[in-house]
């Protein structure tokens, strides 16, 4: 092999050496320790070293991955689509709770409970085809902006986070999404936001149909939910689609808990991480109290564990990919 | 760069032109077929390519990558299981299903239908942990022979169809099994037999609980079916675990018709592949008679479809790996 020549060396060596791979993290504990346990498990030489088909993370989406305030964006989208719908067709709100979620009433569906959820949830995300779904998803996507940050959604997402997905993949890890969110709402934005293809997503999900009598055969989205991918449902749904235990788990709340619990508490190597939402000024400031994204467990038993409690207000010199 | 030395090119160069990648198929319409399909979409420079990532290939297990005579291989682990329990415990079989089971009395069990199965399933499938369960099929494969061809079952795959395996990923394909067999239990076999992760099987999977009130979490096989993977749970089962079309299908028997009609349905290049089991010498001859491996839409329509109809008899000069 002919050697490059000295001045490619000398441009191209210190990036190599050197370059951050997490430049939107400040020097901080929570930085080190993520960076150590990633050295560690990618250096062969290291007693720690982990074999590539192994190097599986899974990361939550909501309030982990992006924004989750002041409500669940699926649920913003799922309000904006039944306003569209019940223009077309106002016969369709028939319940108070549709009426509420078509206004934007947000605090009147969540009085409804469960039940006024999965209305709302049905008649927004049943009975389209999935590639109608998701299509509207994507119109969404371009023309909808966050009330507080007037951001298109899927620039809500953490840069940080991003940087730590990327810099993960380039030391062979694969990287996956388990979340409580919906698995074809996810689909549409996780590979462009965080180079996340659509195998490697996973989520709640409703039920399906596949129907050929016309001649074309197409996959409908029908009423009903299938499998809820929350608290114990992420190690189940991790078990069953994955069949791997990962060595890396991130999360925020304690839906989470039950996934980082299982991560962690295999052989060998592991590493838990919680984003906690410390920044009121940036982001949002919540834990105990919140109803979304409510962090109990994971400050009461994750550092015991060992798991990296992020500090957002102090750890992330950036939080939106979208803004600076 | 420097280049290889004349001896090395003299030595390598044939074998990377004119390498057979499909060895055990004879010179037949079915292996000139394959091969034109991979070549084109796997040629940026032909009309056909398709980008490496959605070059998604499905195929089912049970008759499609190994044998399923005289009865699933699954059903046999299933009954030897029951008898070996039911050494240590007796009383666990509390019905004439059960019974007959345990005593490899295949018909009567057959006969008793769904529940029949169910129950048997049930008593051998639950009450496991995962890892427990597999390690319990890793010893049956390890000991256990096929009654007529006394291999270990594990060696009953077909070379054709594993080299078509390992071709396709040569070529940049993802393989996935998408079977009706149990999750599981394919997972314990796959990577060795097939080159396939747990990550990439799909199947039939029963409930599973998450507990960790031990302090040690585990996961546990529980009673009841979750998902049967076959017929429309194929396409179903496909599009929400890997969120794309894929390009090419294999499998055998109607159980498959769905799968390999929503993957040839596509926009753009798709090959549907049944393997018709045509060989009562070297293997079995069935299909539309067969409770097993039934098949009678994909012989009628899977033609027009443009699929590829293996001939087993005169297309695979070689049936097992396990044997020559």
């Amino acid at each position: 092999m002919k050697l490059p020549s000295l001045s490619i060396l000398l441009i191209t060596l210190p990036l190599i050496a050197f370059a951050d791979p997490l430049p939107s993290w400040t020097d901080s504990e929570s930085k080190d320790r993520i960076i150590s346990f990633v050295e560690a498990v990618s250096d062969p030489a290291h007693t720690d070293y982990v074999t590539p088909s192994e190097r599986i993370a899974v990361f939550d989406n909501d309030g982990t991955l992006w924004a989750e305030q002041p409500v669940y964006f699926q649920f913003i989208f799922a309000m904006d689509r039944l306003a569209d719908l019940a223009e077309q067709d106002p016969s369709i709100l028939t319940s108070p709770a549709l009426k509420a979620a078509a206004e934007g009433d947000v605090e009147t569906v969540l009085k409804g409970g469960h039940d006024a959820l999965i209305e709302v949830v049905n008649a927004t995300h049943a009975g389209a085809t999935v590639d109608a779904f998701q299509d509207a998803v994507a119109e969404w996507l371009d023309t909808a902006r966050h009330p507080r940050t007037d951001l298109p959604y899927h620039q809500m997402t953490y840069q940080p986070m991003v940087e730590l997905l990327r810099y993960l993949r380039d030391e062979g890890f694969k990287t996956y999404i388990v979340s409580g969110g919906g698995l074809h709402f996810m689909r549409v934005f996780a590979e462009e936001a965080y180079g996340i293809p659509p195998e490697q997503v996973l989520g709640t999900y409703g039920e399906t149909s596949y129907d050929s009598s016309t001649g074309t055969p197409v996959i409908t989205k029908t009423t009903g939910i299938a499998f809820i991918d929350d608290k114990e449902g992420k190690p189940i749904n991790i078990e069953r689609t994955i069949g791997r235990r990962p060595i890396l788990a991130g999360g925020n709340s304690d839906g989470d808990f039950a996934m980082l619990e299982w991560t962690t508490a295999g052989d060998g190597p592991r590493l838990g991480v919680l984003v906690h939402h410390t920044d009121a000024e940036r982001e949002w400031a919540y834990d105990r109290e919140s109803p979304i994204g409510r962090l109990v467990d994971g400050l009461d038993k994750g550092p015991d564990m060992g798991w990296v409690i992020v500090d957002m207000a102090n750890d992330w010199s950036r939080i939106y990919t979208g803004a600076n």
